[in-house]
């Protein structure tokens, strides 16, 4: 049985059972067993964050940014073993996604440690005229509880939320995903490996694999836990905010998203070839297991609209089946394809379980008419995650307006023109209803591939997200969601934190008075 | 029956009853009639706002600041009309108090119009290796619930939640309190009169007086509403924060907070009567009816702090007693009070109902020590709502530490230490501890008195809000509340929002590849 890591020591857990991942290219169960975690362990786990917290708050920051690189410099030296590993419990393949997988991740690594070195996700603001002064700091231990699809870019001891918490000086408590356990436990070597060489407290970085609902709410209620990051369904998503809601805890949830496309008749006259191909790709990359998945497409039926699902069907076809994360995903994929089907969605291609290695399910494009799709846009909704999408065909424009002004929220929204301005003006009135309605507004383009940047926007209104004015990707904001605004009124100058005394060292950015700047606060003229 | 303000019309409300506000100096129940709005109001009201949203986010802001500012104007011009219905309604001096407080209702409106028109709230992000560009825009129609304690600057048609939630480009739906429905329904004419005259929709500014209970949860449920501010009791909030949580609305809360005063031994040695007359002051101001009132002071015992004692003692007893805002509002203090006294304070002076004009409550100090503080923190920490405060003798630091480890979240916590450097060592145990649960720390200062400035953290851990990351007062912190962020990628250049095109034209502050400039983006040099 596999051991937790628990205030700076891999031991035996206090356990109540424990499962086994498997390799979904063979179905078969992998031998190895984790451990699923008693409160005894949770307790303990909170216990020593609170002490590492306190620890962190007194730390040099730099330290936190040394445990970020050192972090990914230490996945780059493993990158063999944790790959290999991933590859036997998610069927990714091992030199391709998680190749670029890997190296997404250190850069997010390496990019939370710039914003750590650079402060610029602090929000440093100092008021001369009243000498208050203010900034994003650290919030207190953060449980995060990563995702099936991103073993490593978004998993709970290397990911997004992780980094995010991290580098807000925040010690985590990691629940790995259950499909992905001994990866995870790799992760978590490697994490502790560094934070210990990077001199910060021991439980900085902790893991359990498993616990009970009952004990994931009893976490998310606990007055110990500050935060929790958390990606994965809607139903254990909103479970998990209910509890936190509950004692008025910050929680950051990436659920559920179809994704509109929108394809403008100018755009698909112009290039519909070219467009299947982007939305084969988009739709079939990582076997459609991405939040980013374009899984409704929409446009207005005509001659050429027939023409184009012609293209996407053959395409589709004619595309080897991947293989999926789990047996559940196959089972979770069939209950949302039948649940399409018995809105009135018809069959395009696909739709029955089978035909790749191990899980998996047929490449599986839908289609039904904007009328139908209006009639039961609850069903229609339905996010099929992996390898299908839904193809809406809208009578007009106006159709399609009335179908995104029924659109829950999303991560993205798509619009294809064409390129000569014809589609102009349709551009306009589809544009203004998808922009409300999700956080990326994507123009010609699918909506998989996700940069790591600072302007990125993954989230989305709910039921995305529930926090539509955050990201879950990009420095510095996905940072600034594990943190508390710290206001400092009339305090010494020898007493307030570096980043916010008139000597500007670090050259950081602040806003001092209204203005950007790197300088000094300006010495007072006397009277 | 006066009449709410609806998608432009000032008409009879839907109404299943009505409601009177008093004056509390005299007791009595003043004439007027208000209605309480049936759902037949609020749906309307929704519809409206939603139809009052598309055209406000194809407006030019100007035009929004051009509201705020002519609001500002019309405050100024109908001043003494409408601190006249509030001084009747609350009690508040008309010459002082709510001259203050106006003039702080002009500004804190002329502050938003400037946030608006520099766009400093929108947080421009252009990452132009990738060509994505993010910024925060409008989210929608917000609800705003005001508090009893400051009808204009914090009022549900004028004060800061309604201020930020319009400058971010939202409708208000507007509640009143029902302490001071005249006051609200003068201030929504100004509000609409200076809305028609800037040319916004007719249906950006809303007002109802009273709602039911369920009719305030559909609303809060509603999928029509985007978000909510609230400022006010726990209770209220906390019932309004489950039913937004339940669809994953975004709520912002300003709850009760006691904002706990440590005074250091080296403070109170040198300046125990200079400190002794600015907690009376702050105590007592506003009848200590403010959401920074200091409700719990710690310090330790020593031959000092039983002088101080004394000192505050006599100061409280020659003080004049104040009126609260209602009758309810003395109960409550009243249970508050008995509260603190069942859990083992003792009354050093005050803690009996009357002795002002209308409804009041003596000037009440209270006393107990650490050990009791500590066998009870829960009951020691109610908010005593009006003058009263609770002073605690801790044996020594260790147990002030302990103490602090206690506490719930605090919008504010002050520290007082001496100007000798004797207090320093002491300072840092304390102040380590009360910087991670109060929004803002101050030091030799009372907490009341709330600066409208960019740095300002008016805002902290639960339950003082439920959204430790954010500002109530202070722009554009505040504005940011009730905003989504919108990424737009790969969106061609004409279809960018202004803001966010290569050229800066209007000279805004944009964080471009993490350096803020007023620039426009530099145009790339082929390769």
């Amino acid at each position: 049985m596999h051991k937790v890591l628990i205030n700076g020591q891999w031991r035996e857990a206090n356990s109540s059972g424990s499962f086994t991942a498997f390799n979904p290219a063979t179905t078969e169960a992998l031998g190895e067993q984790f451990p699923v975690s008693t409160w005894a362990d949770i307790d303990e786990a909170l216990d020593a964050a609170g002490a590492a917290f306190a620890e962190l708050r007194a730390a040099c920051p730099t330290k936190i940014a040394d445990f970020l690189e050192g972090f990914a410099t230490n996945l780059e030296s493993n990158s063999e073993v944790i790959r290999t590993a991933a590859n036997i419990e998610t069927a990714l393949p091992l030199d391709t996604r998680l190749v670029g997988e890997l190296g997404r991740t250190c850069g997010q690594l390496r990019a939370a440690a710039a914003a750590v070195r650079d402060s610029s996700w602090r929000n440093a603001t100092i008021d001369t005229g009243t000498n208050i002064r203010s900034y994003l700091a650290a919030i207190g231990p953060v449980a995060v509880f990563g995702p099936n699809n991103f073993p490593l870019a978004f998993g709970s001891v290397s990911g997004g939320d992780f980094v995010a918490a991290i580098a807000a000086g925040n010690p985590v408590i990691a629940k790995a995903h259950p499909l992905h356990p001994n990866t995870t436990r790799l992760l978590a070597e490697q994490a502790f490996d560094a934070a210990t060489k990077a001199g910060l407290p021991a439980a900085t970085v902790q893991l359990v694999y498993e616990m009970d609902y009952a004990d994931g709410e009893k976490l998310a209620k606990d007055s110990r836990l500050a935060a929790i990051g958390f990606t994965g369904g809607r139903v254990g998503g909103l479970k998990l905010k209910e509890a936190a809601d509950s004692v008025g805890k910050p929680i950051y949830l990436e659920m559920s998203s179809v994704n509109p496309v929108v394809i403008l008749p100018g755009a698909l006259a112009e290039r519909s070839e070219a467009i299947a191909d982007e939305f084969l790709t988009s739709c079939l990359m990582g076997v459609g297991q991405f939040c980013t998945n374009p899984g409704l497409v929409i446009l207005i039926e005509s001659v050429e609209s027939r023409a184009f699902m012609g293209q996407v069907k053959s395409r589709f076809e004619n595309s080897d089946v991947g293989t999926l994360f789990s047996e559940a995903g196959q089972k979770s994929l069939a209950a949302s394809i039948s649940k399409l089907t018995s809105a009135g969605a018809e069959i395009v291609c696909g739709a029955n379980e089978g035909g790749g290695n191990g899980f998996s399910y047929a490449n599986t494009l839908l289609q039904t008419t904007g009328e139908k799709f209006l009639s039961n846009v609850e069903a229609f909704q339905t996010e099929a995650f992996g390898n299908a999408s839904l193809v809406v065909h809208a009578q007009d424009l106006g159709e399609i307006v009335s179908i995104l002004q029924q659109l829950e929220g999303n991560l993205t929204g798509c619009v294809y023109s064409d390129t000569t301005g014809a589609d102009d003006a349709s551009y306009d009135s589809v544009a203004v209803e998808l922009r409300q309605r999700v956080g990326r507004l994507i123009n010609d383009k699918m909506p998989t591939g996700v940069a790591v940047c600072s302007a990125m926007n993954h989230g989305g209104p709910f039921p995305a997200t529930a926090s539509p004015g955050f990201t879950a990707v990009g420095m510095p904001g996905a940072i600034q969601r594990f943190a508390m605004l710290q206001c400092f009124d009339n305090v010494r100058p020898g007493r307030l934190p570096e980043l916010l005394k008139d000597e500007n060292r670090s050259k950081a950015w602040r806003c001092i008075d209204g203005k950007w700047t790197q300088e000094n606060v300006a010495v007072a003229t006397p009277a």
